[in-house]
């Protein structure tokens, strides 16, 4: 019978923050981290005991989460139940940290391999300048012709080898990932591009959605990026996107869920 | 013909800024203000002649502006056309605040005394905590009953002395205003209450909105709130609901355009 409790005793959080303060999720040297952050508040809850969370991925310094998944083994005691853990962590974390839902998981879950996809979206600024969307939008210079945008964007879509749209190639052993959906929506004064898949290489879609501003400037053209993602070679990209427009959604752990996410309004709501 | 020519030498700015990093709009000790900033940028494009700005009113320490408005007599030298004027001053300002518009006015217009009306907007989040909306919004502890507030606002509106709904009430010499309408909208997790006038008094919206919250709240009644304003007295009434919830939308100067205005989203977008 203890055994089958011991089943559930890992926890998975869902975590919205905004990125401007920190330098990404995953602990480094000189700057402050969203996954330390946590920690130590949980390690506070938790009576001093050490709080190891194991997080989806880790995002850049300035990227922006709706919905980071990261999980922990939850100590015997002290006993706090979810929604409990939810309220107290909320009171303790600073504002531009929030907890959105606390879930109980088998204690066999892995937050980072057991990921059957995610959904990022980047947020484009294509009105004036505001002062309470500029650390959450990126607005080009000259403007951009979205419908050719979405042209080229279906080149994207499907099972390709992205070595054109990441950083550091090297470092990585494949770059074939599956993305099942590019999809455009205009709130107000505001693209949103929505991408989902099984996985993104480091910095993908920032590369990705740099790419796409170039064909909305006319820069390069739909068949070109088709080219340029055939090439296989970073050099022949446009420039990267800059971090502060780009929000991780969803982590998806059930596949089904994937391909029913629907992007609602504005991620910075 | 100079004379003339010399009518339109004054400019009228309208002006969004993010009130968190301010000590409000007015020029003050140990404090950076949004006037100060603005003032500061236009004597360097205006090659270091002084440059002073008349606001539409003073705004609150963290209190956000979408469209605040003041103006500036305009040196003779170097000319510079509006168009002009309000990119290099948003090249040169930080993201903080954005110069919406520039527009010639008469030189006898005064940005304070020439105002028919206002627009303010106070965002209520109903829902859960959001790290991007904790600076543009206030999250009541306790559920709301956005009916009975929405009932209880109509006591409200209409020419009033408000004097219960004013701090420094000794420092002012009539307490009478008009308020024309107040809108409740909801988008998404987010009450919007929209408030038109004449004027408002020093911090009259926050206390309004903090009467209204305990309505909604069921602190006190739709009646008591009438008697509160009958009473003309502020220690009846209840608390002033916090700074950053508040955004000043519009300063008018034509009476005409007063019930014309609509919010059409949240404003922090």
């Amino acid at each position: 019978m203890d055994k089958s409790e011991n089943n559930f005793n890992r926890l998975l959080l869902e975590i919205s923050f905004d990125g401007r303060n920190y330098g990404g999720w995953q602990i480094q040297p000189n700057s402050p981290t969203v996954q330390e952050l946590i920690q130590e508040t949980l390690t506070k809850l938790y009576s001093g005991q050490d709080i190891k969370l194991t997080g989806s991925s880790r995002t850049d310094a300035g990227v922006h989460a709706v919905g980071f998944a990261a999980s922990f083994a939850v100590p015997a005691r002290p006993h706090i139940p979810p929604d409990k853990l939810k309220k107290a962590l909320n009171g303790l974390l600073p504002d531009s940290v929030a907890i959105r839902g606390v879930k109980e998981v088998p204690m066999d879950f892995h937050a980072r391999f057991d990921t059957a996809g995610k959904a990022y979206t980047y947020v484009i600024n294509l009105g004036d300048e505001t002062p309470f969307a500029s650390h959450y939008s990126w607005r080009p210079y000259l403007k951009l012709d979205i419908e050719k945008m979405r042209e080229a964007a279906q080149h994207l879509i499907g099972t390709h080898d992205f070595s054109s749209f990441v950083v550091n190639r090297d470092d990585i052993d494949n770059a074939v990932r599956t993305i099942y959906n590019i999809d455009f929506q205009v709130f107000g004064q505001y693209l949103c591009i929505t991408f989902t898949g099984n996985g993104f290489l480091y910095r993908m879609i920032r590369c990705l959605v740099g790419a796409l501003e170039a064909v909305g400037t006319g820069k390069i053209s739909g068949p070109e990026l088709k080219t340029i993602l055939e090439q296989k070679d970073r050099r022949k990209a446009p420039n990267t996107a800059p971090p502060y427009g780009l929000f991780l959604m969803k982590v998806f752990y059930d596949k089904e869920d994937i391909t029913k996410f629907k992007l609602e309004n504005v991620p910075f709501l």
